[in-house]
């Protein structure tokens, strides 16, 4: 059976970004988020975006201005609480376990475009998913590029850019972002 | 006598960050932002964020999408000017003297989670102060962190990461910050 | 003939920034943000960004909270994408070739401030153009410091601070960014 270019996307092989569904989808987030953004009541504001993400659990509280592409590629974990201004590409999945804790401005990026530029003028885009444990703590600013995969108890330093995989109960910084504690 | 929550978190001790007392500013905060941060007339907008600031002077002007989390720890001299989308998060002071000038992005963050997973979990919040001089001027996104002093006379780089505190007149960049130039 | 102010920013000189051409132009902006940053309809966002803009191509597509300066001082050639939150400060020509993908948060920046404090106190202002080639893709926040310019085929991994001028054909990252890969 073929892939829909949402499966092939999610699976993180080459896919057609003008296809009709991922379009309609693209649309939907981007007028649903202007509307959630602007919601005070934090209650009304974290269900409305539950409904919009693939899974999320308890105590799920994230503040206003939270950006993602589609929302069906970002399954979250228990007592989850995420700052402002947080950007969540999810072309591919973005995993995120059990209590972890983010703060303002943190950008998980999914999508992979080709270095060879003719095949990005081509519009050819790929992506690779990204996998958080439990426990985490991710100072404010944090960027996680695509494929990155983080153990449990991993505490990031604000500002850092975690280009690689770590395993659990490691403190990480920087740019790039390295080990600077074990735990 | 008994400190309140609000007292224990500005000096720095663990918190109840469920505490009435503070889940109530906090919404208020919140509501209060999305008013403000809409208002075009810069006079306006201006005397708005004043008045939930714990302390500001003359000629203090911010654009747009600036967030806090409750104002009433945060001090500033005359003259500030910062750009778009500044964060700051002020469990604990932020204090910044007068002449200071912001590029957009700036964050100062204050609030420490603890290293342990454990403690994390049970949501103990804890925090330090940031204290800037007079006359700094801060390019865009800068990010301070919890228990950063800095002197006079401190210029930061556009995208650097402030880990420790610095003297007066020197010239910081990078992810560690590291001084770049004698003033 | 006597340079306006509004010349002399462009051309990267000391220039006022008090004066009444730039105070009328920066509201009619920041008024002007407001209402399209909340256009969810793609086709009619984009041709009120480009109303604002010096020069811009076919295919121009922005998301949304894109903010500069001025506008006046932005030109983008054809098939230009950037993702959400961008922020350009345009007080000197920001130039962007064709068939550009620019990832959320990226910020370019051409102002620059004196490095002696008292010439900032009294509210000197210059600045530096930035130029890019044809064909770069740039990850999810970077920042681009004033009078860098970029070749051709410039990839700028997320997460970088570029501070100085690259040539064609490089994938760049880091802060500061520094040459990982010939292409």
């Amino acid at each position: 059976m073929k892939k829909t270019e949402r499966e092939k996307m999610t699976a993180g092989e080459a896919y057609q970004q003008f296809d009709p569904e991922l379009i309609e989808r693209r649309k939907l987030i981007r007028q649903q988020l202007k509307e959630i953004n602007q919601i005070v009541d934090n209650e009304e504001r974290n269900q409305r975006f539950k409904a919009l993400l693939a899974d999320t659990g308890d105590d799920f509280f994230v503040e206003s201005e939270f950006k993602f592409d589609y929302g069906f590629n970002i399954h979250i974990g228990d007592h989850f609480y995420g700052n402002y201004d947080m950007t969540f590409l999810d072309t591919c999945p973005i995993t995120i376990g059990s209590h972890c804790y983010f703060g303002p401005n943190v950008g998980l990026y999914t999508p992979v475009h080709p270095l060879d530029a003719a095949q990005r003028d081509a519009d050819v885009e790929l992506g690779k998913p990204i996998t958080i444990g439990n426990s985490c703590w991710f100072g404010g600013r944090v960027t996680v590029l695509p494929g990155v995969t983080l153990g449990n108890e991993v505490v990031v330093g604000a500002g850092s850019v975690v280009t690689k995989s770590f395993p659990d109960k490691v403190v990480i910084a920087g740019n790039p972002a390295r080990i600077i504690k074990q735990l």
